[in-house]
Order: C-alpha cells, then sequence, then structure tokens
C-alpha cells in the first residue's frame, strides 16, 4: 500500500512511517517541523537526539534499501494540502500532523488559538484534498481517549447505543474534554463523521491513551534513527517523565491523590495499530473508532509501578492539583476492536521500564537545558516545570493568559 | 442591564438590540459588516431595503432618546474583541457574530474554513476576554437547533440522562449536524461548556430553530428601522423564501417529499427569548441550553400553510433533493426552558403571513437585481437558486468545490 503519514517528524509519526515501511508499504512523510520549533519557544528539546527529517531519511535508505519521500510543508495551506494528496495518491493518509500537548494549548489564548485552528483547519483541508483527489482514501485519525473525559457510564468506541423514553439510537459518543487541545479533536471528530456521512469518505478516528516508550524494533536499530523522549511538563507524556525523575533522583511528582485512571499504550502498539489500521480499512461512507489503549492505570500506579522498577530508592509526592479534573472516577474503556484486528498489546512490564532507565541514564546529562530560556520566554512553571520548584506539569499558574480566571485542564498528560 | 449585541447590525441582531433598548437596557452593538460583504459576494440584498447601522441608531435615538453604541470590528481580531468586553463592561454579551449560512459554509472549501475560522476563533476571543475581564458577564450564544441533527430520540435541552448498563450520568446531548456551519456551532458548544466548567463562567446557549418573520414592535416604528429579508437560496430561511415566491407567483419549491421536520420561531419570539435569557442569567459554572423553538413542521407542512394563505394560486413543486437528509424521520424536540422563564409563543398564523405577503408585496420590484453577478461570481445556483433553473435552495452542485464528492448538507434552510 502506498500511505502518507502527516506529521511524519514526530515522537509517533516518525516510528510509524519506519514501521510501515518495514512492512513493505512505500512510505512518505509530510512535517512542517512544528513539533521542533516548540522545543525553540519553550526552551526544552528531546532527552534523546534526534536527527535532522533528512538525515532520518538517508540512514533508513542505508540500512533497508527503501525510500521514504519528504514533503515539507503545512496542512493549513491548501495548496500544499492539495498536492501532497494528489501528487502522491496514497491509499491511506496516517495524520498525526497536529499540535498534539494539552498545557500547551493552555497557556494563554494564543496557544488555545493557535491549537485549534491549527488541527482544525488542516484537518478540514485534508477532507476536502480526499474528498477531490479520491474519496477511497483511508483517514486514519489521530485523536484521543482524553476526548471522552471521565463519564460515569462505560466508554464505547465512538458510538453509544442509547435507549430513552422507549426509543433507540446509535448516537455518537458524548464527549466533555479537558483542554483546548482535547476539544480540538472533539471538533475534528465531528467533522470527519460529517465528510464520512455526506461525502462517502472512509475513516479511521484512533482515540489514543497515554503513550509511553520511546523505542521500536525500527529505531533501534541506530542511534540516527531515534524518535524523540521528551520529559518537560508540556509536551513529555506522564510514565515517561516519571523515568526519568526516578533516574535523576527526583520525586514522582502526582497531581492530588493520583487516583485519575488513564488509558495507556506502548509506542510499540501504537505503530502496530496504525498498520492494522490501514491494512484493514474502513468502510466507503464508514466513521470508525478505535479506543487506541491496551491497559487503564490511575496516575498513582504508574507512579509506583516506575518507582518499585527503580534499582534506586524512589519518593512519591503529592501536589495540589491545579487542574478541574476527578481524583477519583469511574473509568472503563472498552477497546476490543484493534484487538479483534489482531493487536497482541505488550502491556506495561517491568522490562520495558528497565529498557527506559537505561535509555534515560545514557542521556541524563543532557536534561535541564534551556531552562533559563524557558523562563526568559515569560512561561515560567509551563516550560520545564517538573524541573521547577512547584513539580511538575504545574503549567497553567504561571503562564495563564488571564488575571482572574483560573486556566485549568482535565488532563493529566 | 449592560448589554452588549455582537452581530447587531444582522437580521436577528439589530431588532434585538432595539428590543433591549425598549425594555430599558443599555445597549452596545459590535459588527463588522460581514453580513453585508456577503451580499456583494453573492450578488443578493435584502428585499426590504434597510440603513447603515450608523443611521438606524441615528433613527432610534430620534425616536425614543436612546442611545446604542457602535462598536465596528472583528471578533477574530483579539484585540478587538478584548477592547469592547474590557470598555462596555457588560452583564450580558448577546453573541449572533458568526457567519450563519450553511448553504455559505459548504460552497467550497475556502467558505468552509472560513466559517469554523470566523466562528471558533471569534467565540474563542470572547471566552477569554469574559474570563480576563468579569467571569460574572453572562454569555448568551446563538446556537442552532440544527446541531442536534435527526435522532431517534427525543432532542432534550443540551443535556442527556442516560442509563447504560445499570449506569447512570448526565451527558452532553451527541450531536451530528449537517452542515460545516452547524459544525461551527457544535464546535462552539463544547467550548462553551469547557468554559463554564474550568472557568467557572456563566452561559445560556440558545439552539435556535429556523426564524421567520419580518417585523417586531420596534423596527415597525419607522421603515428605516427595518430589518434584513432574504430570499437567496443562501441566507434566505425555508418560510420566509415561501411567501416571496408565492407573491412572485413561482412554485414554492420542496426537496423530496417535504417530510424533513425543522423547529421554527417567530423573530418577535427570538428576541423576547434573548431578554429573557439575559434578565434571568445562568449561574456561575452553569452551561444551560435552551431549545428556541416555539413549533415544529415539515417543510411540507410550512409549504402548504403559505400556499392555504395566498390569495393566489400557488403551486408546491417536489425536486430532487440534493442533500443527505433524512425526507421523514422522528422528531420531537422538547422546548420548556424559556415557556418556564415566561415566553407566551406567537405561533404560526394567517395572520402573520398576511403581513409577510404584504411586506413582500411592497418590494416586490426589487426581486432579482444582482442575479448576473452572482452567475458571473461563479456560484451558479448558490446565488439566487430559487430564481434559477433548477429551485431553490440547489446551492451545492454548481458551486461545489470537488469534482467527485458530493457536497450536500442535512439542513432545509
Amino acid at each position: 500500500m502506498k500511505i502518507l503519514v502527516l506529521g511524519g517528524d514526530g515522537y509517533l509519526g516518525w516510528p510509524t512511517a519506519l514501521h510501515l515501511s518495514a512492512a513493505g508499504h512505500t512510505v512518505a512523510v509530510a512535517d512542517n517541523f512544528a513539533r521542533r520549533g516548540y522545543d525553540h519557544e519553550l526552551g526544552v528539546e528531546s532527552l534523546v537526539p534526534i536527527e535532522p527529517l533528512q538525515a532520518r531519511v538517508a540512514v533508513w535508505k542505508e540500512l533497508t534499501g527503501a525510500d521514504i519521500s519528504v514533503f515539507v510543508g503545512d496542512l493549513t495551506d491548501p495548496v500544499f494540502c492539495h498536492r501532497i494528496i494528489a501528487g502522491f495518491r496514497p491509499d491511506a493518509v496516517v495524520h498525526y500532523a497536529e499540535q498534539r500537548s494539552a498545557p500547551y494549548s493552555m497557556i494563554d489564548r494564543a496557544h488555545a488559538v493557535y491549537t485549534q485552528h491549527n488541527n482544525v483547519v488542516g484537518n478540514l483541508n485534508l477532507l476536502f484534498a480526499i474528498a477531490e483527489t479520491d474519496p477511497d482514501i483511508h483517514l486514519v485519525k489521530l485523536g484521543t481517549l482524553g476526548a471522552y473525559g471521565t463519564p460515569n457510564i462505560d466508554i464505547e468506541e465512538g458510538w453509544l447505543e442509547v435507549e430513552y423514553k422507549g426509543r433507540r439510537d446509535k448516537v455518537p459518543y458524548p464527549m466533555r474534554p479537558g483542554s483546548f487541545y482535547h476539544l480540538s479533536k472533539v471538533h475534528d471528530s465531528h467533522n470527519i463523521e460529517f465528510a464520512c456521512r455526506v461525502w462517502n469518505l472512509r475513516a479511521t478516528d484512533l482515540n489514543q491513551g497515554v503513550v509511553y516508550g520511546q523505542q521500536t524494533e525500527q529505531t533501534a536499530r541506530d542511534e540516527r534513527l531515534a524518535t524523540r523522549f521528551d520529559y518537560d511538563a508540556v509536551f513529555g507524556t506522564v510514565l515517561n517523565r516519571f523515568v526519568i525523575q526516578a533516574v535523576l533522583g527526583h520525586p514522582l511528582t502526582v497531581y492530588g491523590t493520583g487516583g485519575q485512571t488513564r488509558g495507556m499504550i506502548d509506542l510499540r502498539d501504537t505503530v502496530r495499530c496504525i498498520q492494522l489500521a490501514c491494512e484493514n480499512p474502513a468502510d466507503r461512507g464508514e466513521y470508525r473508532v478505535f479506543n487506541q489503549i491496551t491497559e487503564s492505570m490511575t496516575v498513582q500506579q504508574m507512579a509506583e509501578t516506575v518507582a518499585a522498577a527503580s534499582p534506586d530508592q524512589v519518593a512519591i509526592e503529592h501536589l495540589d492539583n491545579p487542574r478541574v479534573e476527578l481524583s477519583g472516577h469511574y473509568y472503563n474503556v472498552t477497546h476490543t476492536k484493534l484487538i479483534d484486528l489482531g493487536l497482541d498489546p505488550h502491556l506495561l512490564s517491568g522490562t520495558l521500564i528497565e529498557s527506559l532507565f537505561e535509555i534515560t541514564k545514557r542521556h541524563a546529562h543532557r536534561v535541564g537545558t534551556g531552562l533559563g530560556e524557558a523562563r526568559r520566554a515569560g512561561l515560567g512553571r509551563a516550560g520545564l516545570g517538573w524541573a521547577g520548584r512547584a513539580g511538575p506539569g504545574r503549567w497553567p499558574q504561571a503562564g495563564r493568559p488571564t488575571r482572574r480566571a483560573r486556566l485549568v485542564t482535565a488532563w493529566p498528560k
């Protein structure tokens, strides 16, 4: 198959491109390097050094003989967006090319508007480009499990069978997300469902949980193929961040009781899920949703798991929760559709955590670079929160855009 | 109360401003005149001539002695948006300032992106401006009943009490709208619900049905206070359009069987609903939704009602429906909250239709202006569809942006 990976320079996009290439598909990637730009803005960087995209692609060619085409541009540019779809003519488009941090979207008004504009308009341009080029092209869209919020009923895969006052219907699952970023994904999902319904497009919306891990079989072949490993409070995901805190001898910092439950997935399963979605496309006119997680844990359980796997003594510190979220709540997420397609999950294990310890130790000397810049940029604790005075992830307080409103989110990333 | 009406130059915004002023409130209006710009773009105009906003305001001052302040600018400009909220310091903001035509949003990619960008970003800027200035300011937001789509269960007012697998929750009502315009309102609603939940703002989201009528007690006082009366296929609403077709001796054109049911409301009730919402604000942190309709009818019933009220013989013509929508479906909309606040509805009557006949006859010589321009602008039947070969509202076919995708909507406007 011909598969175009949008956002193919990112934490997940790059390993996905390699995985699909290794599986024998013809792969192209597109990126505007916005993610590398956020590093400059925030004064942070990946713990593991990453090569320029062109170098990554050259190394992969050298190792495997396989070509990965590179398109550089922005999906909010409709001409670029149309050109890559019409030019490459993919069978499937994997769409990672969105601003994907909840804290980033909550920094201030400008970041909220940027996030929703960038994500919603890019995705709209993509829907039109597919409809205009070939409505058979399968859109594989990355969404987020956080879009659902924490309802008191089971979270189903995108649709809900309701019985109400003696009548029945299958309706889009109600969404109550916790940041302007998560809201942008909710907006995308509504736009995509509409495009499938009225234009007869085909789409898979992958509501993914918190991803952990840093290596896949392909990225591990050469250090120049490494993907990002983020530990800052804006782009670092919670489990990866705990590992780095443990290695550095910092306490693992948990909001409130840590009773917030979240769905999780190993990076190696993410790339496999994308492959399964591409190779088993949605039907024409079908808008299907998969909950892309393999297990659920509370934040406290994640901290305890990391602490238990650490060779050193590790403390867990509970901070006041600056976010409006329930610290203990019902959470039961259905996630059977990817299993039905053949996913054989890697559950969180000591082995995985040990390999993350090893990676972290190798690069620990890089920690902390750029903190000063983040402060100078006025982002305060938003920049490198966890290394700062107030502990990890306390992004909203210092960088908040408003005089009176508390800018808080319900998302634990 | 101090009330700021955003979009105060429009079909509903202007009569609302007058109604609130007549009720003794201190009123300001803001507008960027985008609505007047769409007329130029499409080569159409209001059947009833309208005065410039500054002239309207001067006439109102002359008649009543009451001042209405005018702010000219665009909500997508965050500086303007912040300035009018912080400067005027309203108790309530009535937000009409969005692109409000489904067909317009479906003309092509550029119009879809414009609509979502304009509406979503303007509303985001407004949420931030309120949160920054004073979270006590009550946002009264115009939404659309079309956001719900046509579910097979009762449509409740914004929230749904669900029982699922033995557990219960109150969740946002699932949305499945029929155009990029309607989707923009769904996006707004999700953003507003979030802002109420995490910033403790107060908001009333008015999911309004199709509005008909052209006069209120205030606009009828002087012809220079008249509001718009649109009959084109892009901005004209279905009942007003039927009246004009009847007066001109054209057949009333109905898509398919006309079995599509829609909620409706008289313009005089719209302005009264806004007053009730402003004078009975939502609580702090409350996101409440009112379904702003007074009755439901099928498109066929509307056509028959207009035909029956016409002094002349009127034909009803059924056209192939270019939209993906159900022509017969369950439709039961709860709308009790505004009644509870004191709304005494004007139901559709022969008297109202006769007054619309009278207004239409007086201005019938103005019909058709600009048709040539609309065609030259490449909009084809989108411009003045109902006067064109294929009948009213067949906007998507000629102006469609895509080679293959059918750009269709589920909305009968």
